[in-house]
Formats: structure tokens, C-alpha cells, sequence
């Protein structure tokens, strides 16, 4: 994609050793941060920072190069690559974290490159809410600022979270997060909380049931896609976050349509991510497969 | 309602002491043919056919006969009705049943009145599948035949089911029923699954997460409303079936677009179910009522 980058990611970039009940994969290009801007670039020119090792395969940055994604703020320094290996139990919801090494995402201080400071829509992908806020704080007034986080950021450093959550206008974050976030079983109410938190918009993810979106006190019900093969789930939350972002950032607007739209949008290309180990697959979909994709997700909640 | 009936509903007619974290409340009128045809009534001429004792309050007796419903298939021997007793847990998605006394449900062997055999609409609650055929060999050539199952039958009378299966049209089951039945983790590939052992129209229930219908090879995704106040998740699913059936009973026509709109109306009614303990509160549903949650619903998977 040619001009200036509309969509700023920053998150991890990984290399991942997956074990699912289909297969076992090694060296699996992984991270946030790449699900996420593969999925962005399908639709509006996209920008990745993050940091890799000296170790970090070429054919694993060129795939950010083939998808046309600015890595000027994507760092090569001395040292290993974040790596990570899971194993996925029977029913594909859950999974054990076998291993976590972080390398030189240890010491990854996220430094906005001077050109993406104006970028207008800006997703955060988990990382500790300290680095996440150290971003916005290089920022120029984004539009929209989307953040993701986890469990592990909601009991270690809730006082930075809740800091982050107060700047952020689009947060994602599944239905346990929600709970456990907020401490009310009640999705919708938990939703709630999190609009008074501060965000005005509040994406909460259903895995395979798909996901709630809260804009406003309005509630918009994103259908997942009817999945048969899911060889791999990791990342689909990314691939989601990034594709509805991306979709926002090509059209400029945000209102009810235009989310539910890029929502939909997150959740075709998410849905291709799960068929296939790594984000090849998502990086190699046409736009004539995403439609296909969209109208059959659309069916699903109309009349004909 | 006059007329002939159009929906009959069979199963278990019961009183629950019901523990939520919000209250507990002893002697609610339960069972889920109580909660599927207080649904029903609001769409067509329903009857309901099961057994209480010569204990069960006549308020209970006069909640049927102020929704029309008819009772001639509704016996009542000597001895104790059906009482359950259960505590749901704090996130209200899980409980404990704490005692089960059958009483005279025990020896329940479903007789369906003369009358009743050409009913075009039939539900069959979750009782022993055995049962289940039992009333499907009194019956002439229903139009619809739905039926609800649970684990317990799934390990404990597999053959049997199956059987049943076999001549159901409609199946009811939750996600992990679906997933127990079939061994099938992916429940889109699970209703794939059931459509080979007989219904062609599967409905897979996910809770607060909605529902799927699964009709000849295609998928309608049924959104839940997404509510606040849940104070008695009990008969939900059995209100959500009731109300199914009554509205595809009072438009007496089956396709896709029938089953969606009966499939809202389900939800809505259901949506209403949890908000108070017992079926009173859906009995007393205006048709205001209804016709704004319904719009709710449908308006979380509509642009406006």
C-alpha cells in the first residue's frame, strides 16, 4: 500500500512452537502485533513497532514487505527473538503455555517512529499497560485508540491498566477478561463498568461464539463465522482486532455502521486465520475470498 | 386460546426450591413442560400432557388455565409431584442440583388424550427417550417433531436416543450436549453430525452466547438479548423451545425464514424467563412486551 500509514500497531512479534490435536509446528511466525497488522493491511496502509532478535528469519519479515506494512519502527537488535510454545487441549477453547522466552522483548521500550506520530488509528496489543501507555504518550491525538490486554495485566498491574483503560476509546477484551476485569458475571453489565472506565467502545470477545460490541450504551451483536476446520486458533483475536481496525481506518468513520461493518470484517478474516498455523493464510486471502466470507457470515443472522 | 390445539407439549411438571446468589425461593412452580408451554400459549392453542401429585397447588393448576392452555393429558395421581432442588453458582452459568425426588413422575407413562394425536406441533421435554417414543407412537403424523435431551441420557440410554433421534425433526441441545452426543469438539461440525443421525433442523444452544440453528445445510445465527437483570436462569431453554414451537405452530408454515422469526420469539420470551423466578412472569408477557424485546434482539445485528 502506497502513502502515509493510516493504522499504527505496536505489539509482540513471536515465534511460535504450536502443538494442536491435528499437528505440531515449530518456528511458526507469531505475535500480536502480526496477526494483527497482516489482518490491518488488507485494508488501509499499516504500520508494525515492535522489536525482533538477530535471529528473526528473513522470510519472516518479508512477509511484512509482501502485505506492503511499514516496519521502520520494527527493531532488530542482538539478541533472541520472543518465543513461545502451547499446547492446544482436545476442544480447541483452552491451552497450556509450555514455555515463554522472551529474549529482547524483555527490555522492549516501543519508540514511535517520528512519521507515525500522527497515525490516526492506533491498536495497542497486550503488552504490560505501562509500555502501552508509553506509546500514547508519542502520539498526536489519534482518532481512534484501540488497546487489547489479558488476565495476567488485570491482577499484576491493575492501577496501570485502569490508567491505560481511561485514554483508550476501543478496548478488546474476552468475556473472562470482562469478568474478571470489572467482577461482574453479568457480560453486559460488565460492559457497562467498562464504558464508565472510560472507553466508548467495548469489543468483547466470545471466541467461538462470537463477540459483543457496547458504542455508546447500543449493543451490537458480531455472529461468528460457522468454522469447520480450525487447525489453529492462535491469533484469532489479533487477526480480528486488526482487520476491524484496519476496515475503520479505510473508511475514516466511526458510527455504529461503520464498526459493525468493520467488525464483520475482523471476524472473516479471522475466521480464515484459524484454518491454518501462522498468518500466511490470512496475508494471502483475495478480496473476492473475504467477500465470500462476509456475505456468509451475514447470512447467518438474515433472512435469506 | 379456542379451538383445536395446535402445539402439544409432554414433560416433566415439577416444584423447585431454587437457590441463585441473589435469592432463594422454595415451592416455584417448575418443570420444563410448565415453562415450554406457558411459551407456547402465547402463539397458539397449547396443551400440555404430564403428571403431578395430589400435593400440587391449585395456583399452580389456575397458571395453566389463565393461558388457555388445556389440561385433559395434565394427570393427577395420589402421592408427591416431582421437587428439585438446586443452587446455581456465582457466575449463574453452572449449578448444583441438591436433591431430585420424582414422586409420582417416577411411574409417568405418557398417555396423549384422543384429541391431541393429530397436534401438528409436538414438543417432547427432556424425559427418558423411551418415553419420548412412547407419546411419538400415540401420535398421527405431526408436522413437527421437537425434542430436548440432556447428558444424562446421552451416557445413560445412548441406543434409545438415537432411536428417537431418528424421528425427531427438531432437535434441542446445548453445546456440550452437541458435543457429547456426536464427539465432535467444533459444534458446527457436531450439527453436521445430527443432521446425519435424522432432524434437519438442529438447534444448538450456547446460553448467554445465543444459539445456532442448523437447517438443511444451512446456519442461522440466533443472537441472545443481551440482558442485565438475571435473577432464576431456570427454564430458559425450555422457554426458548416453548416459544419456538408456538410461533412456527401459529404461522403453521416451516422454512428458513419461519424458524428465524420463531427462534426470536423463543429468545425473547426466554430473555423474560430469567428475569424472575418461576413461569409467572412470562405468562403475564403483554404483547407490547414482546414486540419491543423482540426488537431489541433483533436490533443488535442490524446497522440501525
Amino acid at each position: 500500500m502506497d502513502g502515509e500509514c493510516k493504522v499504527l500497531i505496536v505489539g509482540s512479534i513471536a515465534i511460535d512452537d504450536i502443538e494442536t490435536p491435528f499437528a505440531k509446528r515449530k518456528g511458526v511466525l507469531g505475535g500480536a502485533a502480526t496477526y494483527s497488522s497482516c489482518a490491518a493491511s488488507h485494508f488501509a496502509p499499516t504500520a508494525i513497532v515492535g522489536v525482533v532478535g538477530d535471529d528473526f528469519p528473513p522470510e519472516h519479515m518479508e512477509l511484512f514487505q509482501s502485505r506492503g506494512i511499514d516496519t521502520e519502527g520494527l527493531q532488530v537488535v542482538p539478541g533472541p527473538t520472543f518465543r513461545w510454545e502451547c499446547v492446544y487441549h482436545a476442544n480447541m477453547q483452552s491451552r497450556d503455555t509450555l514455555s515463554t522466552k522472551l529474549g529482547v522483548f524483555e527490555e522492549f521500550s516501543p519508540r514511535i517512529p517520528e512519521k507515525l506520530r500522527r497515525c490516526p488509528f492506533v491498536l495497542l496489543g497486550n503488552i504490560h499497560p505501562d509500555l502501552q501507555r508509553h506509546v500514547l504518550a508519542q502520539l498526536e491525538d489519534p482518532l481512534v485508540i484501540a488497546a487489547d490486554t489479558m488476565n495476567f495485566w488485570i491482577r499484576g498491574a491493575a492501577e496501570s491498566l485502569a490508567e491505560l483503560i481511561r485514554q483508550v476509546n476501543l478496548l478488546f477484551l474476552n468475556d473472562e477478561e470482562a469478568r474478571e476485569l470489572t467482577g461482574e458475571a453479568n457480560l453486559t453489565r460488565a460492559a457497562d463498568r467498562i464504558h464508565e472506565m472510560g472507553p466508548r467502545m467495548v469489543m468483547t470477545k466470545r471466541g467461538e461464539h462470537g463477540a459483543t460490541l457496547h458504542f455508546d450504551g447500543e449493543v451490537c451483536f458480531i455472529p461468528p463465522y460457522p468454522a469447520r476446520v480450525v487447525r489453529d486458533p492462535t491469533g484469532a483475536g489479533d487477526t480480528f482486532a486488526g482487520g476491524m481496525i484496519g476496515r475503520l481506518a479505510s473508511g475514516g468513520v466511526v458510527n455504529r455502521r461503520s464498526l459493525r461493518d468493520a467488525a464483520l470484517c475482523g471476524t472473516a478474516l479471522a475466521s480464515f486465520s484459524i484454518e491454518e498455523f501462522g498468518p500466511e493464510h490470512v496475508a494471502r486471502v483475495s478480496r473476492t475470498q473475504l467477500d465470500e466470507r462476509l456475505a456468509a457470515i451475514q447470512s447467518t443472522v438474515q433472512d435469506e
